[in-house]
């Protein structure tokens, strides 16, 4: 058979910095601390492509997430992250002609939470993970980033300043000091948050400390199983610990630099935020992206 | 050329119900009172298969909808619905071995609304409409639907209840008589409410009276432009309104009873309401369907 | 605490059809033949509510899906629409004024298929399943549904004749004899098809059994992995099987009444194929529901 | 009123990259040569935040929106883009604090096409725009890009070359050489494809000359009416252009250059496209970014 890919461009002898498949799903089994799970993981996976090429072997790409992920129903990975490396290092090694891989996957993931023992159950969380291999010499160099996304809640510190004030006037009784720190109605809504870490070689991140942190940063976490007193807990809680979603990414920053001491200031984080506010159609939204050392340097200021 | 449609089915002699396009999006130029708007509709529409013809002529749908679509650019329709019902008659012309035409469509819509004069602007809103018709002897019997869609808020009188009890023992003044009718703070979130009604020939009703209905069923409308003593007005007003989705469809289909005195009992409503609840990951949602009859009945009783 | 939801209602007395909640998303654990798999099944559950009460307890859903659906980390279920049945006898049982309950579950599906036994892989497929449970005298009746998607591909043989009279007046030589059978160019595309059974009592259907129903309609199953010979393969099977979305349904349904003579004539079939053409930016679809009983006559007839 | 967001932060005092709002949908009136369109345009707007200010005034975001966007109704703007630029200058102006101002919008938008004259029908495409203000001492830089997306159709280069040597073992005349440019069967499909132009001052782009050039890179355009004979039309020019995702990238690039000769070199150029494949399940893709002077070199090369 004639081997189309590898003849020379009919439409310009140019160099594509990427091409492969998107939407690939797979049954992935990871091994936690006390038992295997199965994650239904969607992978995108691609490499460049050099001017005197036509086309990019795309069948094996196919065929080694076959292999590597397929596997895992015997022998599960580490992490959904490990496996992304896994696939960027085996995709150059199958694409001699390429210099740049390039792998990342989704997933739903679930962990088991309740705003006490006895209301435990599955909460439905969302796990990230990118991997980059690029050819160095006779070596590959690995890049990896895993991330989280939960959906908590955030009530509306601004709304609540002037629904006070509002109040005050209606019911001057409220303005009794025994009353200061009675919570006042404000807007609340689902936020959505997603926290990313850029890892250097051998720095390795727990998925559920990502969660963790991601769902202090809201003003509560939510949840599946909330009896009739479980409710007013968590509303309270929220209004309690009102947040903007300055506020949210600031918080999750801050919970960042004290949650993870031993990562270098090297590693590179991606925050971003979103509440689906309850008073408006519309989505509001805040994102940064900073070093770790950079970040700390600011805390520390 | 073969006109291979007309053949004999090869994989079976079975009628089928409808075959069709969907996802077809068009510019839609209808006339309002006072100016004409553009609406980008997406549309679907089907006939059914008598069970001795291979194929539909799919290329008369797309055709037609060219025809009539199109050609409102420069003669606008009266609205969403007569554009349904017209492709819907013009479809069983087109495609004689049909018994029966469908049609959908939805669009994206705007109004001019505020929490005040001056707070005017666009808010979002989704049209929709449907047309069914029926061969019946030498004539065609044509069924029409119009439907909206409107995003709100909801608080739950729930969780308003369970705090206030909750507060009242930390905070003692609470129980206070003054302080009898304190907006208490609840979970409050997003809430999407849709409203279709099925009418008999020559009944009209306009969209802006269903999106009217729809808004005062929820425990608040929402807006675009909200300065800041604004927000503290639709925070206040929603939990002052607090509605369960149960609440929502309660309210709105006792405000069709009053709103719409002058349509017949045999018109069918279709009522529908989800609450993205903060509180929880999963959203809330009720649902009904009955005779405008049926419902002053209930209403009345 | 004051029990909210069983107060009267408010804005109406008026009985719903549906109250409930959607986007439960859980792991499921699934006994299969040989080995355990787990879903990540999609929720939806609703009962009806009466005119005198202003709540469902929607609290009870999450909490017994917790118990029910995490339950099977440890004690797997028979399958996804056993579990929803499952849930919604209990549904009954935890809301006493409801007299109708709905299940509904989605959840991606692998199994594991190749164009050879050398190239088998992972394929996805979607999984639906449905119970509705009906409170009758003392006991309850038990409505199930299952159901299944897959994607396939089609080749249309309108577009196929054309193409044979247009290149046979180009390339006379092509009229010969010889060449009568000789696979013509065409449009060819994604199809999405789905299949859904709605069972009596103690009926049971493997979904595997509806997945190659499903595969056999269309002109070709789809693979992940194909080799530079097997893309020819596919592509040569898919062209000497040219098929309407008119053709897949009809293929299907025949293929309903052949691979499943031991169900009674009763089971309810709803078959939908979507094919998402590529000379056109919009899809064209079919849809049938009819009994198994009428499917065979009219397949007989 | 207190101004909450001027206050301090409370959860750290750090900057933050990017505050603001997501899915504003407008209405958006735009002169073009000959009449006034209406986009429904969805806009995203954000400006950065110093670390020492608790909030983002976002409630001016909406409010400007309203004023430019609701404005055009009566004064209709040059162009999506050139309403990003006047948003994106307008967001620095009314945020003092913020040093970066950036807005996003996309719109479907419709061109009347056709596979000739009495075929014309509106088509749809989508449109995409971006604006950049960074303050500059006294000054505002604007910094806009440009897009469209198109979906189109490919045919595999590669399965008709293994399809053609497997016809000839079967059909041996094929080999004839009469028969050598006759089109051979393959995978044909949905191609989604996008260019955007990163555009400095002064520099316009014409949004139809953007989306002719990506139509002219698919192995062919798709038009909502073709009747028997135009299917044929697309079907052969699609198989006599044959091209991988590669392919089109590069044909796109390349009419780039000769389409755009008087853009200068320092205009960037992102360019994607995506096949959903029709004899898989998952979507192959390839993209590029690169400057127009690096473009036009490796062109000339």
């Amino acid at each position: 058979m004639i081997d189309v890919h590898a003849q020379l461009p009919r439409f310009g002898r140019l160099s594509l910095r990427r091409v492969g498949v998107t939407g690939i799903k797979k049954p992935l089994a990871v091994q936690r601390a006390d038992r295997v799970i199965t994650l239904t993981a969607s992978f995108a996976v691609a490499v460049d492509l050099p001017s005197d090429r036509k086309g990019s072997d795309l069948s094996r790409n196919a065929e080694l997430l076959a292999e590597l992920v397929d596997a895992t129903a015997t022998r599960p990975v580490a992490s959904l992250e490990s496996a992304c490396s896994e696939i960027a290092g085996e995709l150059l090694r199958r694409h001699p002609y390429a210099k740049v891989a390039e792998v990342s996957a989704s997933a739903e993931y679930f962990l088991a939470r309740g705003i006490s023992e006895d209301r435990r159950s599955y909460e439905d969380y969302l796990l990230l993970a990118e991997a980059r291999a690029v050819r160095n010499g006779e070596g590959i160099e690995l890049f990896r980033a895993i991330g989280a996304e939960a959906v908590g809640m955030t009530a509306c510190p601004c709304a609540m300043s002037t629904c006070r004030e509002r109040l005050e006037k209606e019911f001057p009784l409220l303005a009794d000091p025994s009353l200061k720190d009675l919570p006042i109605i404000t807007h609340n809504q689902r936020n959505r948050t997603r926290l990313v870490f850029d890892l250097p070689p051998r720095v390795e991140i727990e998925a559920d400390a990502i969660l963790d942190a991601i769902e202090e940063g809201q003003s509560s976490p939510t949840f599946a199983i909330l009896k009739r007193g479980d409710e007013a807990t968590v509303v309270l809680n929220a209004h309690r610990n009102p947040k903007f979603v300055e506020d949210v990414l600031r918080s999750l920053l801050s919970g960042v630099v004290r949650r993870f001491p031993q990562l270098p200031p090297e590693v590179n984080i991606r925050a971003s935020t979103v509440s689906e506010e309850s008073i408006h159609k519309y989505d509001v939204m805040a994102a940064n992206e900073l070093t770790l050392g950079d970040l700390r340097r600011q805390v520390a200021a």
